[in-house]
């Protein structure tokens, strides 16, 4: 097989399904619909993601199982967790693992090993990773390994959507910029180098949707980088906040929802990946239209 | 059962064992010993963590396994992982569970049922948690929640021992002082209202051993934090750099060793657990010393 970078993949899979969606995995026991209540958990998320990933397919680029509502069930929550990204990967779904994992050298090797490298004769278990910048450079370095020779893809935590990211992202520096600019200025270092033929990097960065004005400002500093925007739907976040996030390239930009997706059918009722498939199709859409497609 | 805090039980294993030592487990399978060389990895793991367990139990307080080595075997590393937790507990040792796990609100409560409160009717997992503060105080909350209902305990990166981590910790604010040192007095305020009897908090704070200068001014903005030291031996720290992490209490800092430890066979040859033991026991000693008991 031919190696392909990990934004020549996204690149096409956004041109062929025309949508920047990435539907979030975050299984939650209390919410899932009735039919799974005497369901042994680890079976019942299993069930669960891959009816989501069967009813979003055909409208999402993406799926990005959250890993900790996973490892929340122990090992065998752990097997489930891979058993949904072969699953979405066979449905033609990229997969972003979502675990924001960040450690020294031989520590980071060993996650890039877990997430987002052939495990033998295996495929890797996701196309890529979200990473911590909060250890620097060597801590990455690994990742960027896997980018290189496997054609893999990382997302570096940049500004992320929650409140109190400001307590550290937002503290001002010496030259008057706030961390999150400086972090943003590191991501596009790293990724310099990988920039692949579409023109963009696979090093992304997450940016959350709940902030427009600084979505802007990183676009300026990470001209190469795809960006995923959690925050939208659950989080507060509007599609038409992101505009600012999209270059001349489609794929650019990806945005994430979860909650609003998967739990769709508590709010409108009957099957829930019929509720589901609706309404990440008209996310996509919606997405697609601010993109300036 | 009485709920004691994890700073109260550090304080008795400390008196108990007169050792600040915390051994970590960082499985490699090229570097295991010949004997382990045919053995399914998921086990071979599982035997020698568990032989370093029995070594060092007499010498250190707490093991602190690394979940990346665990997790880049998949689902059967992660059950191993959780199987050294028990058997190190059944050996009277404290748990560190070296995660450095760190998402926002809803994910992190997952990351804390995962790793530090009781699952169902089993113990927790682990006695503590390393965690990565880089998304602020409202992704900690979780956690703590987790050390006043269950007497957990976490310790936040603030000054990591890798070089690259002055690529983020190091840069300097408009106050002038380094970004770590906001971290740390984020990091001391979160810990607050977790300060136990013995007056050290739950919320420790990870400062690498490699940083002498750095340890003394961290102790001086975290005057209640259990400090967890990694970056002695083969990362070049040394047991006398790390006086200055000392209050007037015992339990004040940890040092942790790895693979000077669990490899120190490697060096003297002979039972991976003799030479194991005798490393830890020394170490204990020296730092014993260091710490001015």
């Amino acid at each position: 097989m031919a190696l392909t970078s990990f934004t020549d993949r996204l690149v096409d899979a956004v041109e062929q399904k025309q949508s920047q969606l990435v539907v979030g995995l975050d299984p939650v026991l209390a919410q899932l619909p009735d039919e799974f209540a005497s369901v042994d958990p680890p079976l019942a998320f299993e069930r669960f993601c891959c009816g989501i990933v069967d009813a979003v397919a055909p409208h999402a680029v993406a799926v990005k199982p959250q890993s900790a509502f996973f490892e929340a069930l122990g090992p065998d929550g752990v097997r489930v967790f891979a058993q949904v990204c072969d699953y979405a990967r066979a449905a033609g779904l990229l997969v972003i693992a979502d675990a924001k994992r960040g450690d020294i050298g031989s520590t980071a090797r060993a996650y890039a090993t877990a997430f987002i490298e052939p495990r033998g004769e295996a495929m890797p278990l996701a196309d890529s990773l979200t990473v911590n910048p909060y250890l620097g450079r060597d801590s990455v370095e690994p990742f960027l390994d896997a980018c290189r020779a496997h054609g893999a893809g990382i997302f570096c935590l940049v500004k992320t959507s929650n409140a109190g990211g400001a307590d550290v992202q937002d503290v001002t520096l010496a030259d008057g910029r706030p961390l999150w600019q400086h972090v943003a200025a590191l991501v596009d270092e790293w990724g310099r180098e990988l920039v692949g033929e579409a023109g963009l990097s696979a090093v992304g960065a997450v940016v959350g949707a709940t902030y427009p004005r600084e979505i802007a400002e990183a676009r300026r500093l990470l001209p190469n980088a795809v960006f995923l925007l959690p925050g939208i739907g659950a989080q507060g976040g509007k599609p038409a906040d992101v505009a600012a996030a999209f270059t001349a390239d489609a794929a650019s930009a990806l945005l994430s929802a979860s909650r609003s997706v998967i739990y769709a059918w508590r709010a409108g009722g009957g099957d829930y990946r019929t509720a589901s498939a609706a309404e990440a199709e008209r996310l996509a859409r919606e997405v697609w239209a601010v993109s300036g497609r």
